[in-house]
């Protein structure tokens, strides 16, 4: 699958930004600050390196990749605070984050050979992961868990129109640039209209 | 080792009904409820392969285990708000997945030549790492950590017993069956008379 | 890289001491001890190896390592209701931990062929990750995601120190002397001294 690769650079980037954005309303160091980026940047490619075998990590194989992230982290460390209001600025990022990663997810278990629901499945995992990631540490509970504006089911819905799009034979771009489109738009969506599921019982 | 793979088949199954439980406790949506679920039930055996550099993941290589639990989530999606309480029913998945996992544990050790004691280790970190997963989701302080009816003390009680059999060339549905009545009886009975070790210390 | 394996072996001694401490302030039994010593011993590692594709694991192919560590758990379950206060206990053995597991992490990284910048990432994450863990689990927001004595820095400054002095050819001795004495100082000095990081911005 050509440009994953790209996708996955722009994914670093974007996903450490958030992650930046994220720490910094915690009032943490630029240590901490960092820390956040790398894990928010770096935590769902992992898991779906290590779940589906493939080595090296893609952050170790594309070494430069962290170095970015603290770059981030620095510029953050002197811009942050000249910023008014961080939470309206996290509804970008994320969802761009979150669709890029799915994407490359998706794609690589493609690669791998597995059938359209694990990769779509791992599209989520790989998503989703650095969010909850940043969640957990910034002791927030993590979107995924809670009743909230659709969040996985975005990355699950967008992973399937890709994966319909290759198996229709439509071209890799196509592909990619319509599945990417239908998460960020799907979850820009469901933030503004607060479009979620029902709790499956209340909770007692 | 034969009979593993329909074990963990059976574990996969009551492990995800034991998330879906738990999740619905705390008033999840669907999505929520199935990402319990999924970490229940995969969460142990993925620390599993991971540590004993299996491959491929035991939830990639068979497909249909991940669907099962997605199956198992929209059911509850219907059945949960009929049922009363919740509590009374943790009990039993959760002893059989814990016990399922543990022999499963055991057993891919053993079969990738650890000696017995890290076979019974990695029983209880395949038997509890779901359920700890769950827990600390559902914001909850793992039974693993704090002082109540033992928990991990019955899966390395019941690997032992799983281990010492093999060893005494006994069949392994001999052993395998023993072993995991041993975990399960020993938890229910744990639980029932709240057999407990002290805290070393009192926390101050 | 010689010397590594007796240092990861002192490195374990000293983490699973101060992971039992640690525990033991908590109120936990001794399975409860165990888990956080274990975890505390060998998460960091365990880390490394996967991100490096190290197999088997340190402590798999080490099976003794593990029984160590239940050894140190079980004394700890006779001797620390004798102990007074344990805060005070804890600064040291978690420096050295820290520095030992750092160095590994760092050197292991570089027989592994990345450049100095991920070996010193290596370091960090091999050094802190147990560290992380076990405040996790005893419900400590941990250091490392808090303006508070520099904890990380403390392991990335000996790991340059480290890799430094091995492309300048001085000896593995000297080289691996130095960057754990930078460590520990380090991080000695930072707590006595409250050296830390501003926060980027203040928390609102």
């Amino acid at each position: 699958m050509p440009y994953l690769v790209p996708i996955e650079y722009v994914a670093v980037v974007v996903s450490a930004i958030y992650g930046v954005l994220l720490a910094a309303r915690q009032g943490m160091d630029v240590v901490g600050v960092f820390a956040v980026a790398f894990a928010v940047a770096f935590g769902g490619g992992t898991l779906r390196d290590l779940f589906l075998d493939r080595t090296p990590l893609f952050w170790i194989g594309n070494a430069h990749y962290p170095m970015i992230v603290l770059g981030i982290a620095i510029v953050a460390g002197f811009v942050m605070k000249h910023i008014g209001r961080i939470k309206p600025l996290l509804l970008f990022p994320d969802a761009v984050g979150m669709a890029l990663f799915g994407l490359t997810g998706t794609g690589y278990a493609m690669e791998a050979g597995t059938g359209p629901f694990l990769a779509a499945l791992l599209g989520v995992i790989t998503g989703t992961f650095g969010g909850v990631l940043g969640d957990v540490i910034c002791n927030e509970v993590p979107s995924l868990f809670k009743p909230s504006p659709l969040y996985a089911t975005c990355v699950f819905a967008g992973a399937w129109v890709y994966i319909g799009m290759i198996q229709l034979e439509l071209s890799d771009e196509v592909a990619l640039a319509t599945g990417g489109a239908v998460i960020i738009l799907f979850r820009l969506a469901a933030v503004k209209w607060n479009w979620s599921f029902p709790a499956i019982r209340e909770p007692r």
